[in-house]
């Protein structure tokens, strides 16, 4: 477990991914740095969802108990469409499914998340920096520079640059700019009256879709809203603001239409992607997370995949200890392929959400239809990829449901 | 068989709707005079596809084997997708298939299919009278009175419009306007090499579709190629034409390209239906056919709806001898609900063959996924209606398919 001793590494950004990139470099030995440009740690936003391909990471470093214990089980994912309430269809997250993904689906607030790999990351010895701009890296002779807005330059044998979707490292390194989806996000909590379920359910609509679930034990509802913006299609350079999103969900029930008025209206997400790149960095440096594969949030994979980032991370850099180059272009070869996949998926996932017309009777004829006890559309993303660890300690959590 | 003996009853139009009423009127005893404003009696156009419903009927009327004989048996209906040519569905058409619905699915030329029910017009009695330019129909004190253009007054008991999509006896009693899809057709047989082999295949692309099956017992191969017209889109007054059709197949397989190179030229069929309406007619005047439910051919129901008319009509005719008000009332209730689904029905079922995106990839993966050993989407449409007579005679056609 000291691989890694000796290796001075910085990390860029204090976010799900750089955090949990800082820990798994720290529990093999280097000795990590984590510099975030925000004055705290923390997290803004409501729920989410972790998939097994998540939970397993999360099993694996000893963190699934705490983060069950802090999120919600939930029974089932399912789909509705907004129009008529009418259920689509329904993935079961019991037993069966466990025992398939080997950990469960949960849902948490993503601050007690961050909370639990920030913790996590201190208890590994990462130092944990904040207040703090990373303005570039460059690297010179074998060595990566970490060169600080104010001036300083901190000497480091590899970077990981987890500075998220509006990266500064993928500016230098790549060059594009986010894909604006001209939808827009908006999000809430309430206390939850118990009349929801326990059920993950999504509403689906033309052009917009509503979420909601519970969270913290089940005393929180969770609520999301998203939905296309009429000012963005016009071109226009605000976009997606209230009175937009009182109006988005004017085809959808009463019952998904009193929901939205229970939205926070003081803050809002326009959502933006990028396409796929081959490019995560060279040498010593690499993406991760967000700043290398940003990605619509309609699988729910944009925090579960940087968790997938960090584990293939640990595993490459015990696999090459030291010699970053080698470590950075694995962990990117492994990677890319399979973010890029989440990726284009997310988009079309996005796309078959919203449609109208002809197509809305076509997905809902497919989802009526659908073999509820087929893993098909569900393999490639929960299931265990070629490289991933097996599980040694398999979880009381995982095996505790019914 | 004798229950309509000295009504005289007037049958506008000399298609296949206009034969098979005029040919049950007689066979009930009526005396029935045909109108067709054309010189000649006869048919533009190449295949044409009879459901079983169809055939049942043709059956009934003791014309399907005459049918089967100058048709042909296709083995299966295929769907398939333009841009890759792959296989989506089939549904096959065999003992199944024909034990089932009670008739088996027949390919035939429009021609042969006319010129039987032609001469079984003509064997029954039926007066045929070409050349005549119906110019309107007055009901007067209990009768109806058909009024030519050259100023001759036939006196009629009643009176069947069978004027097709452009009714001018639709335009009298309802009013409205035929409906402009801005799709546009063009037709085509060749001699059959074989390579085709037995199935209905129909390709389905972005804004267009390729339909190609055998003909008169496989010595022709029927092709048709509905695309949607881009001048139509642009609001122009022509639209369809050659140059549009050689652009509208760019994004399909070399094998659709190829096929679209050898349809007619000289002829094109800009496709219309009109909205569904209740209004048929009223005492002793209805409407029947195209002139009543003309649709968008995406069901090949058009003449399979216009025999069931006939059926329909022959049933109630026998039902209320000599009382027309009550025959056609009772006519057009079972007939409007029918027929409306149909029409509405092509219209979508249109939409979900010219799909692109991802509304293509929700409609290849519904087709894909259909349990092939399924009738729930046919049985509606090939299923024994209410109120439809039990065939006393199973033809040996019928049951000869292994």
């Amino acid at each position: 477990m000291a691989a890694l001793t000796q290796q001075k590494v910085v990390v860029v950004g204090g976010g799900m991914g750089g955090l949990a990139s800082a820990m798994v470099l720290a529990r093999l030995g280097a000795s990590v740095t984590l510099y975030e440009h925000a004055p705290a740690f923390g997290e803004v936003g409501a729920g989410i969802q972790l998939g097994p391909n998540a939970t397993r990471r999360l099993a694996a470093w000893g963190l699934l108990d705490e983060t069950v214990a802090r999120g919600f089980l939930p029974e089932r994912l399912v789909l509705r469409d907004a129009t008529t309430g009418q259920e689509l269809t329904a993935q079961r997250l019991g037993a069966d499914f466990v025992e398939r993904y080997q950990a469960p689906y949960v849902v948490i607030h993503r601050s007690d998340l961050h909370a639990i790999l920030h913790d996590a990351a201190a208890e590994s010895g990462v130092e944990l920096v904040v207040d703090t701009h990373v303005e570039r890296i460059e690297q010179v002779q074998d060595r990566a520079l970490v060169i600080m807005a104010d001036g300083r330059v901190v000497d480091a044998d590899a970077v990981v640059a987890a500075d998220g979707l509006a990266s500064a490292s993928r500016d230098r390194i790549v060059g594009d700019q986010p894909v604006p989806s001209g939808y827009v996000a908006y999000r809430g909590t309430l206390p939850n009256d118990g009349e929801h379920g326990a059920d993950v359910v999504a509403w689906l609509g033309p052009r917009c879709h509503f979420v909601q679930y519970p969270l913290r034990r089940g005393e929180l509802l969770n609520m999301v809203a998203v939905f296309q913006s009429p000012a963005f299609l016009r071109g226009e350079v605000e976009w997606g603001g209230e009175d937009e999103l009182d109006a988005a969900y004017d085809r959808c029930t009463p019952e998904v239409r009193q929901a939205t008025t229970r939205l926070w209206r003081d803050r809002r997400w326009p959502m933006y992607d990028r396409n796929p790149t081959t490019n995560w960095g060279s040498g010593r440096v690499t993406l991760t997370g967000d700043a290398a594969h940003p990605m619509l949030q309609y699988l729910a994979q944009g925090a579960c995949q940087a968790l997938e980032d960090a584990s293939a991370l640990e595993r490459h850099a015990a696999g090459a200890p030291g010699d970053w180059p080698a470590t950075f272009a694995a962990f990117a070869g492994e990677r890319q392929p399979r973010t890029a996949r989440v990726q284009t998926t997310a988009r079309t996932w996005g796309e078959v959400w919203h449609v109208d017309g002809v197509a809305r009777l076509l997905r809902n004829e497919l989802l009526r239809h659908r073999d509820t006890a087929s893993y098909a559309y569900l393999d490639w993303l929960y299931g265990r990829q070629a490289g991933e660890a097996e599980l040694i300690t398999t979880t009381a959590t995982g095996s505790s449901r019914a």
